[in-house]
């Protein structure tokens, strides 16, 4: 099943579009890191479809930072979609490399691509059956416009361009797409480009993204292929991790029956 | 010091603008690549100015490929500029924990960084006195053109917008470019819209770049800022990493002073 079908699955199962980011941000030790990224991790589980650790934050750990990530997987029951955010790029062996390291190494069924570099620094993440590979169409930064919306001679921004690539590199439904959900108009055009592809839409939350805008736009296809990442939205929430992963997985479904009245 | 003037500082001290990529590809274990790199960089450090590890071959090994990295910087003298080769690109306290992992846990002087999430993603790893990074304004992959050589609205390239950029996010010296050696037109366009940069030229060896055009473009401005990696060109010479080193160490010195006869 490709990674077009097994968020579907993940969806379906788990009743959630939701997934949590683990952005263990501010600790000054692995171990510290680990606690925290384990309670918010079984507090949020029941809420989600998917977990999404940020390898940034696990890395500036460095080796033992990288063993409790390898010791992370585990922890993720295999009907969750387990993303490593790692925004790779690179090309021939480099990339394979990589591949090797999210894949093999640390277990992740998808993993998010930088594509500047072409259609080769994307193909080795998306030579496994069932993983793929969600490609930064455009990030939920304030600065992303910078690059994304650069305009090009044939009259889109480069993100049309990212997209249209990103569908000819993909072999069989093994690509999706970042979007910032602070973006709504970003995500509908994306959605429109790509009716099918699985969209991954960080920036919700502590970001500021517009939720229900977000929602919509994702959900303006015939699918129901979308993922929205809160990190800090969660494991920040006064409320605690919980109680927030179950509110913000209803404000999802609430926003997807606004937006297609069955 | 700012990362141009280290450049300067390096090739004037080993006399010599090569500079070694670590690429352990093909070792099972992370002890045989280390066994690998330890190797190659001692034999070929009188000749080098700089040494350039890619970050992908250890992550592959897991968290003890990481060791490895965290044992390696000691091996390399404090006039040798060490640059890992990670090609990171993320957003606000992503790219500060991948500066943080690159810089203060791993010991580079400079980094490769991916500039499509524009100059957020960039400005933490030029925020370190000293410390810098070389943008990717175009790599040394056949399919680099793909995204690298789009069309803008304003009749340039994608490049020239990068390299427009990355001078503008640049505080003081800490940017320059890598540019693939496999097209000198690329190499001299680079040059001449920056002309101070300090450039990491890649792709020659193995790559196929040739290495006196490319020399001679990236010498076409009033300094002398510029750096030629070679990875399995000097691993897997069949003369040996030592004599290839010398060897190669010539060819740029020969071409050098074929471009600008004093």
């Amino acid at each position: 099943m490709a990674l077009a079908g097994r968020v579907d699955r993940c969806v379906e199962r788990s009743g959630s579009h939701l997934c949590v980011g683990l952005d263990p941000v501010g600790f000054a030790t692995a171990v510290e890191a680990e606690r925290h990224v384990v309670t918010v991790l079984e507090a949020s589980l029941e809420h989600v479809c998917a977990v999404k650790p940020n390898v940034a934050f696990f890395e500036q750990h460095g080796s033992s930072g990288l063993a409790v990530l390898e010791r992370l997987r585990g922890r993720v029951p295999g009907d969750r979609l387990y993303i490593l955010d790692a925004k790779r790029g690179d090309i021939g062996s480099t990339a394979e490399a990589y591949a090797r390291a999210l894949f093999d190494v640390l277990g992740a069924d998808a993993v998010t691509v930088n594509p500047l570099l072409g259609g080769e620094a994307v193909a080795p993440f998306l030579a496994r059956p069932e993983r793929g590979a969600f490609i930064l169409a455009r990030t939920s930064n304030p600065g992303a416009q910078e690059i994304f919306e650069t305009a090009l001679a044939d009259g889109r921004h480069l993100t049309e361009r990212i997209v249209e690539l990103g569908l000819q590199w993909d072999p069989s439904g093994a690509v999706g797409f970042v979007v910032g959900a602070t973006d709504p108009g970003a995500v509908a055009s994306v959605r429109s480009q790509a009716p099918e592809a699985p969209l991954l839409l960080p920036g919700v939350g502590a970001q500021g993204g517009p939720l229900e805008a977000a929602v919509r736009a994702a959900a303006g296809g015939p699918t129901r292929r979308f993922l929205v990442n809160v990190s800090r939205g969660i494991a920040a929430a006064p409320e605690g991790p919980k109680r927030a992963a179950a509110r913000l997985r209803a404000q999802i479904d609430e926003a997807l029956a606004a937006a297609s009245p069955a």
